[in-house]
């Protein structure tokens, strides 16, 4: 329960594909994967989910399943049954930024075309969507959701016209949408037999390929790519290891990568306007992946571990102890307490239960606040100066009661220790941020918001601080040094639009 | 249960709309008279159902709420709260003819173009749907659903290109699209703050238009113009009577009428090819019509009743009694014992709770068939010879045990009338009709017809019969002229395609 | 619907229960038996449904599966797998009195023994019941329901106290219950591999047995008891049409039958107080029953029939036509039409959908009232002088916007002709009637009733009148006599004390 | 996901009761306080959940909400606001061992005496249950459910004689009542307005006190007893935190407490047989008990990890890091590292989706077992030698996939240190264990485990160091006595029956 929980900062999607290899039809069950591997990836969307499987022949038969909430669900197993002939498929798990809970907003979004059915799943925000909705619409085409995906669709079916007689050219299709639009997206195309994997040019949403291979051989040298059971594809990593797949490579920013049942391909790499690094999103490591996933080489865990070390050698404090708010914030703790050679202790206790409440509190019970979520652990931390590490303070209306919590358990002193810089600055790019006037970070409190939260002392992480614990300039533990990423250098760029103001391409509002 | 309902033949949907008249915003709740008024239309389709209200404003607000089965399953009370304040509105309700029963096939359909919002309720099957999707999709326009509402819209939208600076000409687009489709439609549109209502240059389906007046003046000859308090248009009159309207009268053959709150204004009348007639669907007076309704200034019922005579006329029985299959065939039932002087009585008890039992039923339960629907009330025919008159027979599954159990209770013989004529060709105007094998018209047992089914006669109403009783041939019981119908003249005409053949237009498939 | 519907007035329950015949296992499946036969008994209740079944062997297995609402949605088809084992079984179906919907309410109740499980359905209302509850607790009891079949149970397990090592005489059991209460209950109690089957002295409430056969000899002769596929027991014959059972016999007033595979013996006759009457309850004749249910050798509709040709011997009319307020009072209108020589039409097309409406009327639907359920079919009466037949006038509620629906929409005059005497008393015995004051028989208003609810005159059929109908005593209109029911001896009875006052027992409250 | 989460190991129930103090009516909303209260002792049992409360007048009105699952779906907003007048109540949630689970076993069980409603709610399992069922069967009385609840309220009920002039004295039959039956049970009996919270003398299940006060004086030293806004008595301390109470005192072995408006009062402590030691479940302490939960004086967290430190002393390893299984481990884990002087780090990090998934797995997912639940954070062990801390190995299904994963993702060795016994024998006082041929302790393999799961070394806690780690005898880190317990002298004493075989009272089935 981080201040990024409670203040409904979140991302907008996942994405997943899957294709089976070899012989069609074939026994993976590729539903059964996609709803797995859309399983793994529910921290970046709770609100509905969807899949769609095609049969790969030539016209494709689709069979499509959406619902609203979790995917266990949405998918419930007599419907996921309708699915199972599938030998691809893609599927996306949405997070709703406008409030707009419909299942029509639900993707992949399907449509029909001279050529045949392609579906699209997206994950990111189009920076320019509503000068694309017009040209769409100019066109004479209607728009029946306000959602990217159903407008990408219609793009790639509009662009260049379609021929009757000739198959069209997808790929040359996704590459006059990708010189449309610059960013924000990762795109799951699925055309008949074959997926589309794309990133946009400045790679600021992730994806990753995953190979199947035979459980008995995932951890083990063996398993040649003859053994390949299938493809699959995914915003993140860590649905890897759920569904029985080895980490294969990342979809590189501005690539179009073709999945088939012959194998992976990489078609074209689109390219950014000369100058321009990359501009991976920084919040991935910060807080929306999971801490399993792998991103450039490194894993989130070891990044926000490294954001903890960090934060001790900018911010050192003297105290008696180092915790965590569970369980976002844990890695950074254990790498401050690390760092800090304080000991590591946990503080509080998180009621698993507790968020799905709905009882409508009276005063009383809305004056427990937050921290009715949580236990003290109070042998833990009596008499003792803390110091306690978030991930964020966003509006600070988490943070304060927990504070006011355990001070009142017995702590003597509270050190707020925030392993990222304070946001500041709005996103377009597909992340759902509170408002400018909601951030603290914008807010008059914020000049004393020690005083304010009611914390001993307050220190935020630098954003030079958070670049160096991402790219990789901190010097080990053990003095040998952490650069597991050659990349920082030229090439390396990261967004930090909502911590400085710079966003990646110019905003035409 | 006539065996038109066990044989699953029924209308494709129904469509209804509203507009309050006066100022806005209105307290007429324009929500909840959708609702009551697809309740109304429930009959005409059960799978699925929706509302679009509009505020009426400019750019206007739409609210959309949809869902599966009957309208109050789809619509729950605090799903209907989210609507509450629009100012007019078209809903649909759904009937499956594919077996394709998903939510995003429900109507309305919705979509933004470059002038804002449009929403289509649609009633009918486009005779030329895959040529016209061929067309659409050749301009680069993606479908993202198999219905007709979708592709309607989209033809709306498209043509002629739009043009961003000046308004769309809507009415020039409706016209355009009734030059590129002669049949059958019955459709709304909704725009911003009018509702365009229109009926196919052949009338083929039913739609009519309504005064919303105050309740306490709903009968008596006042409430003039002044006091109207919202227009109304309905697939069938009979939804007038359930919110408090009163008939005022029928959308043309060809015609667009434009509904607002300044009232009801015909803006146009699409012409048929010379010398083509009407073709109004029969089987909206035999069967699909609830029998209150009004069609061509005629109630259904009272037609029905008029079939029943045709038909003692047509194929008098030596009998002690008539009865009915309730309860579909009742007015027909009580004509037909008009007009042979025959005691008219019931014979069959209908539990109307056993149509919802899921329960599989095992060897012995499915041999009970259809007859466990049935009680059979046999003081009233046991002994006797009874003239037993249904609406139709499609299969002979329902007919025939209930011959079997009238017989085995006590019936000495069992005439059955039927008061249609054999149905023997598919429609392609919106009719979910069994495929032609299945029709016992069309098979070798229709022969001997009567001893198939059991009978100890089986005689049909004639085509010429049929059109009589619809077109008012028919000499008054008391003498006096029936024919309420003065378009008896050359102008009028019905589809009688499923009898005889005869297609309102030349097919191209 | 008709007044009674619309008031609330109601049966209790409906009780059922099966055994199969011949060796166990079966291949009957009595769940599905069970099942079905409260989907017949419907009408008796609506708000909860049970079924328990025991496997017959000793000790038992008895799996119980309750739910709320009707059957179809209390027993969904994955959970009625979970019975489908069972040899014998009772079912329940609850119409609920008090506003207390709750599942534990719901019955059969069950309760484990020293001897072993019983289960008991019961229908009825024991007149002494709060006098036996004290007597239950007072023996230390704790009730925890406050249903009868609870109340029922425990006095079966208390009474004569059980001994440990030899079984208990149930059957001794059961007299002496029937001595504790004298009405009204028909019970059903399973015990094993037994039901017994239980009509109090007074046979207030109904309960008929019937012989499951194999289906293809069902109505014909053959089909000897040898082919006998098992035994159901219901509370109206109805049931027996649908689940393929001929009737057999009613259970008598006082008598307790034990049926088991080995069939069906009757044990015993509770007798009444010298010189009491039965008092079975003359409501399910006039309206509680299905048309098709036999009681005391007479059909239902005939009996409902008669009572029409009653009220036109006693309240003949100058009218054009005769109709009925669908449904329940269309055979006493077809029975007053016969017996006046009017033409019987129909004036009211009911919507059968609209009762499921969930929606908030606001003031202006609220005015269309009643009325809105009904489409008027005005070419059958306007410009007539009618008559309406309904079967009670309880609040006058419901026939007082159709009588205004009537006029409004051209009927001349409108004459209510009620086919029962009308409700001046509560009943004590299972019925549901509102209080004293919401009748309208008791109330000033019924000085004027035509003028209170706007009819051209009102006349109610008498108590004698009605006796006479339900007793036999009205000549046939062919002159031969109706008598079926020889037993209007000195021994036939019926309890009419909600028109009279007249209870069959004393009520200590 | 420890073995025991897994493997189905869990607490039969938790109770909690509420009495507003003051004037009633109050505006405390006890019904809220009771699901809060609930849903913090929602780790006993998610199969159902009962509240009942009462208005607290005489004769009292009691309402009752039950369902099946976790407490906010078995409470639905709508239903709680039935609930809003109670001025006490009593609540239940439930943990299936039977595999039965109907909403008829739900609790708190409500049963009508002679003197009124009693309403009753039972952690534990009554030793002699079955004997016990006799008894009130042989007076009479027939048990509807197999709930000890249901016993306990019938004998409560029945013995001694109620008498009908005088009141009844409850607490005599408490006391009775704990006379029949010695253990287990913490039992909540609601009488009009008072709550009576028993433990037995045993004190094998816990219960403690609590007091209500202004939230905004929860925390400081004032609030004194005039301030008190209620009284609530729960299985765990737990809970008061999450509805604003403060912790107030346990409930002796044995002891009555009456609580009502006016206060807390002890009423009477049943004593054990002389020579018989307390026997509290020493498996809430390892397992059960939320780790903030407070019994005995020491705070459960703090033991676990006293745990985690004996068994360092107990079993040293030469290893590079100490880790653990999320989550229940991590307090043991913590105090192994701090013993033993590794560092603690995260080695698996838990997709909290995954648990809920419904598809059926096929063969190859399968095959990825338990393990498809964990990420591994590989950065933090590969080619390092792990202590892997668990809190038990019960079937050893969970553990030894998720060594598989570590050494394959690069662990060179993996150390299994088990923070508790193994379980050897069954428990018949409340908690479900697997049967003793599921348990791993007690099957060949167990002579070589380590072999068995694939780990490095296995070394469990012995049952002398779990009763030190309990009972207080693990010199502090510090040097400092870390015996907050004083009670470590004759009358301290633990239930190990499931680790020793040694029950607290003679069993007799």
């Amino acid at each position: 329960m981080s201040e990024f929980e409670e203040s409904g900062i979140g991302e907008e999607c996942g994405v997943f594909g899957c294709v089976a290899a070899g012989e069609w039809p074939t026994q993976l069950e590729v539903a059964k994967v996609l709803t797995l591997g859309l399983v793994a990836l529910q921290h970046r969307g709770q609100e509905s989910a969807g899949i769609v499987t095609s049969n790969g022949v030539n016209p494709p038969t689709y069979n499509t399943l959406k619902g609203m909430g979790l995917v266990n669900n949405a998918f419930p197993p007599e419907n996921l049954l309708k699915l199972r002939y599938g030998n691809l498929g893609i599927g996306h798990t949405r997070y709703s930024t406008t409030g707009i809970s419909e299942l029509q907003n639900c993707q992949p979004f399907v449509v029909d075309t001279l050529h045949g059915k392609i579906a699209v799943a997206h994950n990111g925000e189009l920076v320019n969507a509503a000068a694309l909705r017009k040209k769409v619409m100019r066109h004479g085409v209607g728009l029946s959701t306000s959602s990217d995906s159903e407008l990408i669709t219609q793009l790639l079916a509009l662009t260049p016209p379609m021929e009757e007689l000739d198959a069209p050219d997808w790929v040359a299709r996704i590459k006059n949408l990708m010189h449309e639009t610059p960013t924000s997206y990762s795109l799951l195309v699925m055309y008949t037999d074959v997926i589309y994997a794309i990133r946009d040019p400045y790679g600021n949403r992730p994806l990753s390929i995953g190979r199947l291979v035979p459980i008995s051989k995932l951890h083990t040298a063996g398993a040649g790519e003859g053994e390949t059971e299938g493809w699959v594809v995914s915003s993140e990593s860590c649905s890897f290891q759920s569904i029985g797949a080895r980490y294969y490579r990342e979809v590189m920013p501005g690539e179009i990568v073709q999945i088939s049942k012959h194998g992976v391909k990489s078609l074209s790499i689109v390219p950014r306007p000369e100058g321009d690094l990359p501009a991976f999103c920084i919040f991935e490591y910060v807080y929306f992946a999971r801490p399993d996933s792998i991103f450039e080489g490194q894993m989130v865990y070891t990044v926000r571990q490294r954001c903890g070390r960090q934060l001790a050698i900018e911010a050192p404090t003297e105290a008696d102890v180092v915790s965590t708010v569970p369980e976002s914030a844990t890695p950074a703790a254990l790498g401050y307490a690390q760092q800090s050679g304080l000991p590591y202790v946990e503080v509080l206790c998180k009621n698993r239960y507790v968020g799905r409440t709905f009882i409508q509190p009276n005063t009383r019970l809305r004056q427990l606040g937050v921290a009715k979520k949580f236990g003290a652990l109070t042998d833990n931390f009596t008499g003792k100066r803390v110091v306690l590490v978030d991930d964020s303070i966003v509006r600070g209306n988490t943070i304060s009661p927990i504070i006011k919590l355990l001070k009142e358990a017995g702590a003597t002193e509270v050190h707020i220790r925030v392993a990222s810089p304070p946001i500041r600055f709005p996103c377009y790019m597909g992340i759902n941020i509170p408002t400018k006037e909601e951030l603290i970070a914008n807010r008059p409190e914020f000049e004393d918001i020690a005083g304010y939260i009611g914390a001993t002392s307050v220190r935020y992480l630098s954003v030079e601080g958070l670049l160096s614990a991402v790219q990789g300039g901190i010097p080990s533990l053990q003095g040998k040094d952490e650069r597991i990423n050659t990349k920082a250098s030229r090439s390396v760029g990261h967004c930090t639009a909502c911590l400085t103001g710079k966003y990646p391409v110019e905003l035409e509002w």
